[in-house]
């Protein structure tokens, strides 16, 4: 990650209502045995959607606060995409949530703790970050690409298929 | 992305079984009205889960194919880590998929397509490799950051918490 990427908009923004909710909840989800994250999903001013850490009380690593808001409110709006919603999340999002951010593509995302403080805290957020920067057999879980040819036919049948739903 | 990041590690490797059955799963998935991506976990050289990307047709954005694949897996072992297992997907991981992978340490991952080929057929793998490269303000969904110090107490609250889980 370049120092560039690092860098942090820091804006003049008074405390928000939104936010001091996700705050409060990533501290009641640690005393409810979860991890110390939370985010919230809002729409048309109201909050549509929670979501807390639930990785070890789900036995699920995908269970990030981010994840879990985002599954939420999908599921409550009947959609694959949060078109017209704000996220605040109380950390910065890993590269899973960003990732799961993007693909549901919402207006702004707002976040309070940084991924370096994550860090500090025993968190892998910014080492999966420096991961991505490697090349594919240096990183800690090696990834070896094999079968290309064969696995484009997948790709093919996509563009043929004559009444696919893209997203 | 740098260039060396998007080098692809080519190992002469033989077809398959695992990779075979991966492969077969996206082109199904196809057919069955899904996206063009799945992903299978092998543990003791047994296929222990599967996962098709399953975003439209379950209205959840995160439902792509590895991460599907991992909380099955999950799920099976009882457990939020995939230690001691592989996993083969058709696809190279987006970055969404790629945390998950980190955030279940799984021994390896082989893939077959790469981003690229993704991105051809019009999905965002690509793109969001690219945005996670830009400061906070200049991605296309913009990330702003507000109430660290309000947000702080949660990750002093987990470090206080004498039987938290670590994860």
């Amino acid at each position: 990650m370049t120092a560039t990427t690092r860098k942090t908009t820091k804006h003049k923004l008074l405390p928000n209502a939104f936010m001091a909710r996700a705050i409060e909840l990533s501290i009641e989800n640690v005393r409810s045995g979860g991890g110390p994250f939370a985010a919230v999903v809002v729409r048309d001013g109201k909050i549509i959607a929670e979501g807390v850490n639930s990785v070890t009380t789900e036995n699920d690593p995908t269970a990030h606060a981010e994840v879990m808001a985002i599954r939420a409110a999908c599921k409550k709006l009947g959609i694959f995409e949060l078109t017209g919603c704000e996220i605040y999340t109380s950390c910065e999002p890993c590269p899973m949530c960003l990732g799961a951010l993007y693909w549901a593509r919402p207006v702004c995302v707002f976040f309070a703790n940084q991924a370096a403080d994550a860090a500090k805290f025993g968190f892998d957020d910014a080492f999966i970050y420096s991961e991505i920067q490697l090349a594919h057999a240096d990183r800690k879980i090696p990834m070896i690409q094999m079968m290309r040819k064969e696995a484009l036919a997948a790709f093919r049948a996509w563009k043929q298929h004559p009444t696919k739903l893209r997203y």
